[in-house]
């Protein structure tokens, strides 16, 4: 095991109804609120005219129209001026991942004098952060329960994941029946995305039998659950359970003690999703299987064995690499059965920047020390696999 | 699933050599420190003049010789005095879980102007505590990483758990080699306290994938653990495992969402070390098969089958009373195999009290309202089991 220091300060609230509590929950951080959020979901199922009711004795400055894959211009530099201008003390953030990350964003860069983007490139350490609330209306990111987030930059296309401690939300409210209405496509990529959080803290060269079984049963009940959610939207007890399982996801409690892994998935998937805004949740799941090939090895094939007989049952006796490779089989079958499309050309991706978005990620994310390393000719092979 | 509130504020510093980050830690808080420990095995180890030197420019106050099952008179008290006295900002406990249980009744103690007996009992409500920081030498009762403690008050045969969220410790250091000199029966007793944890929280009415294969994960590690660090003390990896299985155990995040258990063994032995002063692990070890038999009924055999099929291996496809009798005494057999008292008797016990000690638990525990609810006769019927 190796060393670690974990702090998560966040306090979750869940449930059915949770929300009753969110007067008393923003009362402790002031007035003036920032309330952000995305496309307009959440007044479709009535969320935000309850939020607006609940606070109807603050002061609410709007922030809508946050984009997935949030965009650094405009929606985190305005939600800085928003907060500088009118002085704002909290802020709330009401949607699923992307409006929490933009929001993380934005906390930082409102206590900030110079670019936020100093921040979010750690050019700048955060010295101070506004408190930030959300309430979460998907079950995929695990930013709930994390003190990152991920922000794009259209213009250069960055997708760049940032984290500093005082990020981490104070409070978030998690009510599984906000999830009702999320459709089979974004249930299916949501499911994806928790699965790949936890397959980049499992494939690594040193982890517990602790660990190594609360990851198996977190990718198990998704699975299981996931399917539930698509056949019944409604059922509250597959919603609520996959919904705990995703908010897990970044969190690192999964893997407290484990060796480093350098998370390869999410690294190639920023570039896909920065060059060509695809759901992030699809895009881990065309890369995973690809990238499981490509590292399957004399080193590797021991986890994969492990990941193969625990998660998808496939009988231990059989030899390694034939284990393996039906994990990975059982790992791809999995996705398509959920609806993904499993092909890049099926989002839209083709091979012209294969080479361009494969050279990004060997500058940019670090995974020539990734558990298996992989440098720019491994990221251009899994690509081209993926198309 | 049911829903919750978790928040857990404390943060974990864990690993080998981490005491070095002590200075900065206790710096936060101030310079007057009251020391708590048990009967000497810190100064044994050298981890008391580790501290001493790198503490030396704070004052520091010394509360020395807490017991197991900490008492309220003279530790509280003398512990509650000398923070008034001298005008003390933080608790610093170095030792296991008794010292820091007691370190919790003081903290609460030492800002509460009546008789810190009302705080435990919840006759007052705590507005204020010292903030708590700990070293752990023990891997056992995981009050490192939870709001709450067990005191014991000898003429009455009160043993009283409490709880309050002000309890969390502000930062709890975990290094796995202080546990090396823990000795084979105080290893043995702590995976037991450890495991019951688990029990207590598995064996309910409402859990879910996640939660169910998070538990079995904890209580095969314990069990694979603790046999390595009994076959070898100085097996970092093992007592480090088993030092975070441990830390979890009463911290509620291996059973977010799960329906109320009742803890049943945990109310009924504390009457026994309230009345015998046994060491808790080992009484928990004794009662546990005892109380799994007596609970074995139709409403209870699915969870007993899931628990001997995932944690025992016990072939899935035998009757669902003969796979739940085969965990029950696969449960005792490992409690025996690793040196375990199996009985009462073993520990100075006989039948003289149990009448008494049943009518205590049946008063002050609400055990009626378990999930498999116990009556008077019927604790006094597993304590006659347990001779």
């Amino acid at each position: 095991m190796q060393n670690f220091i974990y702090h998560t300060p966040t306090k979750l609230i869940f449930g059915k109804d949770v929300i009753s509590k969110l007067p008393e929950v923003m009362s402790q951080f002031g007035k003036r609120i920032l309330l952000t959020y995305g496309g307009g979901s959440i007044k479709k199922i009535g969320l935000y005219d309850k939020v607006i009711k609940l606070l109807a004795d603050k002061e609410i400055i709007e922030l809508p129209d946050i984009q997935p894959n949030p965009k650094y211009d405009p929606s985190v530099l305005d939600g800085v001026r928003l907060c500088k201008e009118h002085n704002v003390d909290v802020i709330l953030s009401v949607g699923g991942g992307s409006v929490l990350d933009c929001s993380k964003a934005i906390a930082a860069g409102a206590k900030y004098d110079g670019d936020p983007w100093d921040l979010i490139t750690y050019k700048v350490k955060a010295q101070a952060a506004l408190p930030i609330v959300d309430i979460i209306t998907l079950a995929a990111t695990g930013s709930e329960y994390d003190a990152g987030g991920v922000i794009s930059r259209t213009e250069t296309n960055d997708k760049t994941g940032y984290s500093d401690p005082l990020l981490y939300p104070a409070v978030s409210f998690l009510d599984p029946t906000y999830t009702f209405t999320v459709s089979k496509k974004q249930t299916a990529a949501g499911c994806a995305d928790a699965m790949n959080h936890i397959m980049e803290q499992y494939f690594c060269e040193d982890s517990t039998l602790l660990n190594d079984g609360f990851m198996e049963a977190g990718l198990k009940s998704l699975m299981v659950n996931a399917v539930k959610c698509l056949e019944n939207p409604e059922d509250y007890t597959a919603r609520a359970e996959m919904m705990l399982c995703c908010t897990y996801g970044c969190n690192r409690i999964y893997s407290l003690g484990n060796s480093r892994s350098g998370w390869p998935c999410h690294g190639m998937e920023h570039a896909l999703s920065a060059y060509y805004d695809i759901t992030h949740g699809e895009g881990l799941a065309i890369i995973t299987p690809r990238w499981m090939k490509h590292i399957l090895s004399e080193k590797t094939v021991r986890r994969f064995k492990k990941y193969g007989v625990n998660v998808f049952g496939i009988d231990a006796s059989l030899d390694d690499f034939d284990i393996a490779e039906r994990a990975i089989k059982a790992t791809y079958d999995f996705f398509e059965s959920i609806g993904i499309p499993m092909h890049l050309r099926d989002v839209g991706i083709d091979e012209s920047r294969i080479g361009e978005m494969a050279h990004h990620v060997a500058e940019n994310e670090g995974l020539e020390e990734a558990w298996a390393p992989l440098l720019e000719k491994d990221i251009a092979e899994i690509f081209t696999e993926s198309l």
